[in-house]
């Protein structure tokens, strides 16, 4: 870390200041400019994490010089971190696409898109049995009876099943049913919930907040890390924008820009960033073309029968078009790509990541 | 509710989606335009809350009319809420004004500040003992101890003390200890919380999220107020931008917006929206000047000792200076406005809100 | 356009709204909701432009229901414009890379870019020769010699060329030597220099505002097609948000949404959008795997030698990788998807346009 | 400057960074941290403005310590700038109010609004000749004909006139009849029109753009003040957010944060910034109260019939309250704080700032 010292600062403020660093464990370098003086600290940054450093006397700005997320940066751990899920790998090369409806709502209908979604080349199940709805009018979904569906359909078809947990009362719920738990938006930042998911032993979905950084985004998985669980898959879903075309703004740049700065699965969620089926398997494909490990995308065959979120959902025709392209970019990724360029990095497999 | 068909949109269209109106219980009212056909609903949008109006064939937009927010609107509820909070009042004309440190740190501190800023003028005591931190790694609050502390400066003081509950499982904890349950930005859409507090009988201060928009702020109060409770008091503590030169960016004008939409109280906080203590007074005498029903605002004698946010705290001389400042504001309204132009809503007392 | 009357509008209201806007030559329809009465009024949208429909007595909201931008839009023009500047076309099918230099510097830098992008695949070449810079200190482009050097180079290479106007009395220098006029961000609403820029022949790419809206973008378009020019190419180069792991954000999801909204070619800049090299190519190949029609890029053999955004811009071997990723995307457009799934809309040919 | 050396970086990239450095002309000042290596810049940035850091090889971020502002800057220039306008001064504790409709329609309504505004207390007059509208088929002002009715008012009533230039081309028509210049939001980065306007002689009003921050908005100033014009009034009028509640986003805070950067007049425009005529009066008064040097801001006896942003536009009987209440502010600043605090600037009189 850095701090920027005022250029009315004295000789006894920049004395004082390396006084207080050195008293919290630290040593300082510091540099005198001819305008400012500048005291880099030196080590460790997690243990000064709350340390009031603004409010040192003489002190203008501080510039944080190295991520504060340690267990998920790429530094201290420069390998892809591959994700095994009931024999689904995800990450390390691996690409995992996770497909179903937003809201479980019946088993016909779970079922049938299960395994219309599983012969285009999914390969786990998504649905909702809790749902966050910004109205306390609109339908929260089927709780139990839902994640016994989703079960059912696992047994069924062999997929592995995502699903949302929103309150620290589910847990015990959610985890005797899922293979990984979702956290979603509005909880990105319930830390409470974060601290409790990362004792325990399922891989994690940890999806962006609405409008947060993705350095945030970093800090809350860190949470999830620092319980010692160490399975996370980082999921975009966009965030709010002042644009209105779409219902989220999602810059696929992000994807690797992630895979940079983070060892871990980086994927993508079309649906609730563009919000309107006509653009999801633009955006979708988009996200895969730009390096996506993977993405969570929602299917229903009846989008104006779905309880929540049919405006998004991609019809099972729509989502078996998408496949065929998502297969073509990845066979060119395996074959004309590795004789022609010599790919360091690529899957042994793709669809289905094993 | 509006329905706006696209002008590709069919006489079939048209009657198809008039009778799914009709069997979801609702009439309708169609207007042919030149280019496009509107259709309107009538009657109550609670009831359509989560239909999938959009996927309807032939809709091309859907447009909301009234407030989906139906206990909180102004438009069901004309007369301000007063709430009494042990005896002191807000709302209504009542003005209070809720001090303390960010966390509870020692019960010297805790009881110094306290006495400091009810002599300025202050109502209730604020302080944190469950801190929500994007790291981790920082100092995450003194969890009992500190609500212990809280209730003694209240023993001592008399003053009603306001904290920050973060978890369901320590709603029981809270509940004892505190006058007013506040809920923090991160957990503003933490929907399973806010059920669960509108059963209780504690009002509640519940702060926008990091980046809601003002509805979905309104629409979180609706979650509490549709569990049965009914003071629920607004709080404004800005939002992202991507302006770096305030910690976050409160728009006052959105104060005399929600008095208007609402009839609840709405207060300002200008300590996490301004952030740095030298701009903290300047928004916060803002927000009374634009006539904010109270602040909630953060005093500590030695920031740089503080275990959070050390850098946006006042010091207790910097409050007692901007109390002068808001008691000749609220003179000023009192009298000289009274006579001169015939206020009709002033309180009959101000500091304490009795 | 649709008025929503207020819940306190009275008949008297409602009339004297009606009547005001049969004034200004517009037939309404009425209806009455439970609640609420709203007003549609019948015609033409462009008429009412500037009437203070918020401000008639009565009125809480004024809806827009159609676009309004009327030459650009796809409802008055369903047929992809495609343009040819030189003989290269783009649009309708056929796409067009744009690559060249920031900044123009020296000849021989800039002809060494053109030669060996146009060997792989570029179609045009751009450079600025005058720059718009945030800091009055920074370097602000060759001027009129950086032109002669882009009119050599396309007199060398045949490549059309494409550059900046930034100034109204520019216009005649610029418009002597480009093919291709291209308007900035900082420029989108410099509405003088729109108007004037419509009533010349020349074609003109318009980059989306710092932080515009898509609908303001096409304002801006329809301000340029109202001045009489009809080829004009919308390019997304990302717009401000919060984040600041890029340098702007771009939400690809665009690209189809302009496409159905506009009849005119799409392309995007990942190079502004990403702004850090590392990340551009995989932004540039995520647009056109979103269906751009194109896309302008920086490319130069030095960065660190750039006189301006020599972060962002491509090495020649990068950019030679990333055309050979798009072509193996074309090819697929081309042949494979023709014969699994009839597409309706390919191009005849790709590189180049021809 | 602070150039933040990767964690892979060698000696050699550290030398090699350190020499580039002296070439350009700076020393600098080198840490070695545990992780990482920080190079600190000494001397002048002004001078690596547009020199590619970035790109040197082992950099990973560029850190800025001082403001790139250097005579906008409070640093070089600590006492307040105060301008004296035709006698009306502002900045420097001189507070001035600028009145007026916000394009000029008619003689007859512009000499009732400019008698009315100046008997409450204006002391400047504004009034639009040219309107930059987001569609070309609104109203775009009356042009020369505007402008001579404002040169009729200014005769009559005495109150110096502000009104927009747009268009370079126009820049010697507005300067013949105005006595401030105002640029607008939409032009804030259209650098050619800062250039010139920063070589005459008259003062100017810049207001922020859009979406810009503080800093780019300072930058805009610092193009002006490069020029060698001294007389800048720096105008706040909201930025864009996703917010809709409000036309745009004003944070008041920003007032003391510009005041302590730069040593100009600050003032804010509660009209643009609010956009609804219901807390435009709210805004200002916060504006006022959080410290603003005045206020630009719009006043119409009808504003049903203005042509232009009616919606905003208070009536006259507002404006006359609002500015009883910021009189009422202003007598408690000069007596009321004198003798309590002994406050170190206030003015010596304020309304005409004379």
């Amino acid at each position: 870390m850095i701090l920027v010292m005022s250029n009315n600062a004295t000789e006894a403020d920049i004395d004082s200041v390396a006084k207080q660093i050195k008293e919290w464990g630290h040593d300082v370098s510091i540099s005198k400019g001819e305008i400012q003086t500048i005291i880099g600290i030196i080590g460790d940054k997690q243990d000064l994490a709350g340390k009031p450093l603004h409010t040192l006397a003489g002190v203008e700005k501080v510039l944080e010089v190295s991520a504060p997320y340690k267990k998920a940066s790429r530094a201290f751990h420069p390998e892809d971190s591959t994700l095994d899920i009931a024999g689904v790998k995800i990450g390390g090369g691996h690409k995992s696409i996770i497909a179903g409806p937003c809201s479980v709502d019946s088993y016909e209908n779970l079922i049938n898109i299960a395994k219309s979604v599983q012969k285009a080349g999914a390969t786990m199940l998504r649905g909702g049995a809790f749902k966050p709805r910004t109205s306390p009018y609109s339908f929260q979904g089927k709780g139990k009876e839902g994640l016994e569906m989703l079960a059912e359909a696992r047994r069924e078809t062999g997929l592995p099943i995502v699903t949302e947990l929103m309150s620290e009362k589910d847990i015990d719920l959610v985890y005797q049913y899922t293979d990984v738990i979702q956290i979603g938006a509005r909880n990105m930042q319930n830390f409470a919930l974060l601290k409790e998911i990362g004792k325990l032993g399922k891989p994690v979905i940890l999806k962006n907040g609405i409008a947060s950084t993705v350095k945030e985004h970093l800090m809350s998985v860190e949470y999830v890390l620092s319980g010692g669980l160490q399975e996370v898959i980082i999921a975009l879903r966009g965030v709010r924008s002042y644009e209105t075309a779409m219902r989220n703004t999602l810059d696929v740049a992000l994807v690797p820009y992630l895979q940079k700065e983070t060892h871990l699965p980086v994927i993508v969620d079309p649906s609730h960033s563009a919000g309107k089926r006509e653009f999801v398997s633009a955006l979708g494909f988009a996200g895969m073309a730009a390096g996506a490990d993977g993405m969570i995308i929602e299917v229903h065959p009846c989008p104006s029968c779905a309880l929540s979120d049919g405006d998004q959902a991609l019809l099972p025709e729509d989502f078996d078009y998408l496949m065929e392209k998502i297969k073509v970019l990845d066979a060119w990724n395996q074959k004309e790509w590795k004789e022609k360029f010599g790919s360091k990095k690529t899957s042994d497999s793709f669809l289905g990541g094993k």
